[in-house]
């Protein structure tokens, strides 16, 4: 069967390199020639908004899914009918919109931090009045890689922070001061049944994850994770993999986004769990049944971000797997990662993440 | 960098899957439009015989290696010098010949069976006479997957051997009952660097593998088979990942015949060591260092042969990994494997495949 992709990003090459060996095709929409998914599989070269392109796109796939979940949701709602989507389009649209996220969190009793929709400045200078400072102002569309934020430290900031944002659609939310961040992600199958990979600890440096762990935390905090997670599934009759983040302040989790899709904090899932969270998606979507989800040890994932380290530095550690996006270099931009898997201690699984750090210059704030 | 693989069956798509994460691209040279490597990437159409395409192939890639080991030797040869060419050319060579092969075991005081070249029905006698009976008949050349072979009880089998092998050179080897057979696999790198992968024990049936489970046998046998595999790969000053299948009988280890290549019986290392063979036969070609072949728990790879179950019947088996190689069904034809990785017990790996083997109605005699 041919699975349609919208985004040949490297979540989509990741996907069709899980796929591939269960015997499935792939298809990219994409506007950039030569993209990561593109590199491994057949690519329509289009814009994520050009109708006509995911009309064929549709068309010539069994089933519809995404590398990335600002894709119009309109575009798709004009697709005809019968065409499978998964996940499905509620949750895309909910994930597009940080309030209307941040309502569903509420509505589905999930934590978040104090927060208010603000449309204009005066708003915002009425919304610090009842959140409070610090604060953060986003936009409530587009936002990624900690891109269309802006910190507020006082009233005075308001207008330089509504300008960088663009005076676009906002939130402003507290600021916390959290312990560490965290993510769950899980996934739905056609049947209703799903499965939930460990916690996943995560450390971000400029808005851009940098380094998870898996698994982390108390069986505590991953239960109510996977709690919180399973009830945003249940509401969307989802299909697929999701992921929620989350902070973590004296114990307690406090959602911070969704992200309808696979996401890079479960990146060690390919060597460190038993299935990986791209091949569970893809069965998910094909109705297929869901593989476990138990690691396979103590993992560690460290984004390549900018520029990428020869491929022998990183592999002269032992037991590093090194993946490459095949994308050209950017700073900022994800190229790959890298990620170790330590069969027993967690402890000497840091010692590694350390050593490798070293090795890399790469220089996160990881103790 | 390119990689050229000439031949592109499930072997060179599981090269070019496990060598993409890496950053790597690959080209195929095979004689099949949609083989199942030309599915995952480029494929240039041609004979194997063809030297255009073969030279076309080799200017196109930073390296030249094979899924299939019966390349003319002579058509390699007549590549530009500088060609790059991996493993060397004097091992496919004495692999593509099974008298050869003997003779370099011989040489490098590996057991074998007792055996004789045999270039005519009448030398075929007068090896009956030296090595006895019962005894196969093997063409020197092309022969696989129990092909090309003749099994001899008495005397008078003799001319029906002959015939049923086209009369081609051949050789004429003692029949032994065996215990068991094995197969050990691993890797040099350009350094002169060396890895082994724990011991394969494989079940045959009908002349083609059927099952293998590793880690296999005891520590003695692994160190045993390991070394006569060093002694090949120092032999050659071999690059890339080499096989050699062994009869075992009273514990002793007999070499029946080697593979210049990856290997069906290492098709278990993708989930169940640390570095798949895929990726250490890629790394070694590409001159980088080599990776860990620690086994990940107890792992078993099943043969699907001739007609693909259904994805969903294989997968509804718990941490059951699914590989399909794109190939259409025909009798006796390699369409697919699957593993399973038991993290703790061998004996509940076993379990596990009895009640695979079960659901999927495959009578492989394993007991």
């Amino acid at each position: 069967m041919t699975i349609g992709i919208v985004g040949a990003g490297q979540l989509g090459r990741m996907l069709a390199l899980s796929g591939i060996p269960l015997g499935e095709d792939f298809l990219f929409l994409d506007p950039s020639a030569g993209s990561p998914g593109g590199q491994v599989a057949a690519q329509i070269v289009g814009e994520f908004t050009d109708r006509e392109r995911l009309a064929e796109l549709a068309s010539r796939s069994a089933v519809l899914t995404f590398d990335w979940e600002n894709v119009s949701v309109e575009a798709l709602r004009a697709l005809p009918r019968g065409t499978r989507i998964c996940p499905p389009i509620p949750a895309l649209a909910a994930s597009q919109d940080r309030a209307s996220e941040k309502r569903l969190f509420g509505r589905l009793k999930i934590p978040t931090t104090r927060w208010r929709a603000v449309q204009t400045e005066a708003q915002l200078q009425r919304a610090i009045g009842e959140v409070g400072l610090p604060g953060v102002l986003k936009t409530r569309r587009l936002g990624y890689d900690g891109k269309g934020q802006a910190v507020l430290r006082n009233a005075a900031d308001a207008a330089r922070a509504w300008r960088e944002i663009g005076a676009a659609p906002a939130i402003y939310e507290e600021w916390i001061a959290f312990d560490c961040e965290v993510s769950i992600i899980g996934a739905r199958g056609r049947g209703g049944d799903t499965v939930v990979y460990p916690l996943n600890g995560n450390v971000h440096a400029g808005g851009i994850l940098r380094l998870t762990r898996a698994p982390f935390g108390s069986a505590t905090l991953h239960r109510k994770a996977a709690t919180y997670l399973n009830r945003v599934l249940r509401h969307f009759r989802y299909v697929g993999v999701l992921t929620i983040e989350f902070f973590v302040r004296n114990g307690v989790l406090i959602a911070n986004e969704m992200a309808p899709r696979v996401h890079n904090s479960g990146h060690w899932t390919i060597e460190g769990a038993v299935t990986s969270q791209f091949e569970n998606h893809v069965r998910a979507i094909l109705g297929l049944p869901l593989g476990d989800t138990a690691a396979r040890g103590h993992s560690a994932m460290i984004n390549l971000i900018g520029e990428m380290p020869r491929a022998a530095r990183v592999l002269s550690e032992p037991g590093v797997h090194f993946h490459h996006y095949g994308k050209a270099p950017r700073p900022g931009r994800k190229l790959g990662h890298c990620t170790v898997v330590e069969p027993v201690s967690a402890r000497r699984r840091d010692q590694r993440v350390r050593r490798l750090l070293a090795g890399l210059a790469l220089d996160i704030g990881f103790p």
